[in-house]
């Protein structure tokens, strides 16, 4: 053995040590210790082998204690007040007796691991309450993987019992569709005002939006509410039906003035009930869980190959052709699997 | 070997020996010769293998001559008049002197090859013109078959000179966004009507149309076609910004009156410049290359896995255990994956 090769082995025998035990770590997440939630949940977001097979064994242990609760999906434009919205939604889910997970989707901020909830003094009455948690986007991944890993958060926060938890995302990318994919209700947060409003939010999200909410609905800003929500119901009108069955409904609130906030609450636990008695809650659930081991054997394939910097070149030059129009994608792309898939057989 | 084996040798012998000529083929899609087209077509559509390879080659002979043509996504629901507006249509672009081809993406007709263009009454006027084109739908695929196999037609198309190509699809399912995802203006066929028009039009749909016609305006529909262009046109107002700096717009049209289509052609080409003049055109059209190019590693990988049926059963058994709750998708899609790539290493 080399030296390369010791020092490898040596590097991870420490981290082996270093592995906080699974009961340990189980028991914390039961009895709702943060901090062992905390490790657990970075556990999760570790792409280190060790770290990831500890994960997926406590993720096993979650699995029979996972599923109750109600996921909501929250996006809306930097500047609408997400984080003093959630704020003030979250106080009053805790008042009415749940205990609240709030998470991020944020692929953008790879280096801070999420800037949406980085904004403590936005949330200061409910960021010491114990039946709060709070837990940034993870940082440094592609989307899909903040997607796999913010799944398998949700269902550790909801064996550690957190019985509503609301995933945040900045209304910006592609993180809105793969929140609704994760999520059981998405709502929508806009700005009064005439057209403005919609600068930065991605097409195809106003459609998926279950629950629309003109925030920042005070002071100068009523008028111009108003106006909004008269717009949009019309707009919404004009929406082919939800596969719910829901009717998606347009709501003022202003988390400043706490007005409205227990309107939407009452709108979610509604939806709620609506979707469980007619059976979508329970078909879009079992549906998201296909999508998910789907796309995550389609992503674990992709990794592969990431991991085999031999075959990326290989990918990266067949990209390349095929942008330019030189090569054509299915021959190009059969040609790749084949080769990588029937190694046995040319050997 | 055994007679078993020996009669599949003598099958495939067969079909190799049926297989027509690349020159020839070639040569009648250079001259629009459409007998010759359709037969390079249906060897596209084959899963024989023989088939594919002949077919994986003519393609890259089209590859050169290939993308210089307006590619347009047309959808609405059945009913709508889509036949009848292509057969308009079409005829105007014949006139206009361009070459059409019209293709369809409807992978639920899975036995018939495509009911959308099924009715050649409909398209009387165009169906015999040698200028035009018309192919149903592949037949016996999955949706992700069907798209792979329209791109691959629309390349050999446009090597043949068609310079408009129409990819007609029915508005219900997941289709309209595969045919966005293959086109470069994406047309939306509306009833006039209050409300009505919208049952069976899938959400999301809308947010992707760049013209949206309000269709068989005509007799006693016009004061109702008035009211929905109205509807429409503010609801558009309120949706957020196209990627392509185009404002949708809303037109009424009859195909019947024969009114209105001069002025959705002009509105197309119009787009056309629009987006050819600010770079949208050529980039959207390298990314859809470079997502065919990832949708068919993905699909090539799967379909390695239904060629091998014991893969097959695993999986099955994996994803029924997952939409119970009883398995960790990230963590089985792993495993899965593992066992699949590594068997060199565990042999």
């Amino acid at each position: 053995m080399d030296s390369l090769e010791e020092s490898k082995r040596l590097a991870r025998e420490k981290i082996r040590q270093s592995l906080p035990d699974r009961q340990w770590l189980w028991d914390g997440i039961r009895a709702n210790d943060k901090v062992r939630i905390g490790k657990a949940i970075t556990l999760m977001e570790s792409t280190l082998p060790d770290h990831r097979e500890l994960a997926q064994a406590l993720l096993n242990d979650c699995l029979p204690y996972s599923g109750k609760s109600l996921r909501i999906g929250i996006t809306g434009v930097p500047g609408v007040g997400k984080s003093t919205f959630i704020n003030c939604y979250a106080k009053l889910l805790v008042e009415k007796g749940h205990q609240v997970a709030i998470l991020a989707v944020d692929p953008s901020s790879k280096q801070t691991g999420g800037s949406i909830l980085g904004d403590k003094t936005r949330m200061e009455d409910i960021f010491a309450d114990p039946k709060v948690l709070i837990r940034p986007s993870p940082a440094g991944e592609t989307l899909g993987g903040v997607t796999a890993r913010t799944r398998e958060s949700i269902l550790l926060c909801e064996a550690a019992g957190y019985d509503r938890i609301l995933v945040e995302t900045v209304g910006v990318g592609q993180s809105e569709t793969s929140v609704h994919g994760m999520t059981d209700l998405f709502l929508l947060l806009m700005l009064p005002g005439a057209g403005d409003e919609l600068q930065g939010i991605k097409r195809g999200i106003m459609e998926m939006a279950d629950i629309l909410v003109v925030h920042k609905s005070d002071g100068s800003n009523m008028e111009k509410s108003a106006a909004a929500m008269n717009g949009y119901k019309k707009a919404l009108h004009l929406f082919p039906p939800t596969e719910s069955g829901w009717t998606p409904r347009v709501i003022a609130a202003s988390s400043m003035e706490n007005r409205g906030i227990a309107e939407v609450h009452e709108l979610i636990e509604q939806y709620y009930l609506h979707t469980v008695s007619n059976g979508y809650f329970a078909e879009q659930r079992k549906n998201q869980l296909k999508e998910w081991f789907q796309m995550a054997l389609e992503m674990q394939f992709l990794s592969y190959i990431k991991e085999h910097p031999e075959l990326q070149v290989q990918l990266d030059e067949i990209r390349r052709a095929v942008a330019e129009g030189k090569a054509s994608p299915s021959k190009s792309a059969e040609d790749f699997v084949k080769r990588l898939l029937d190694r046995d057989a040319t050997r």
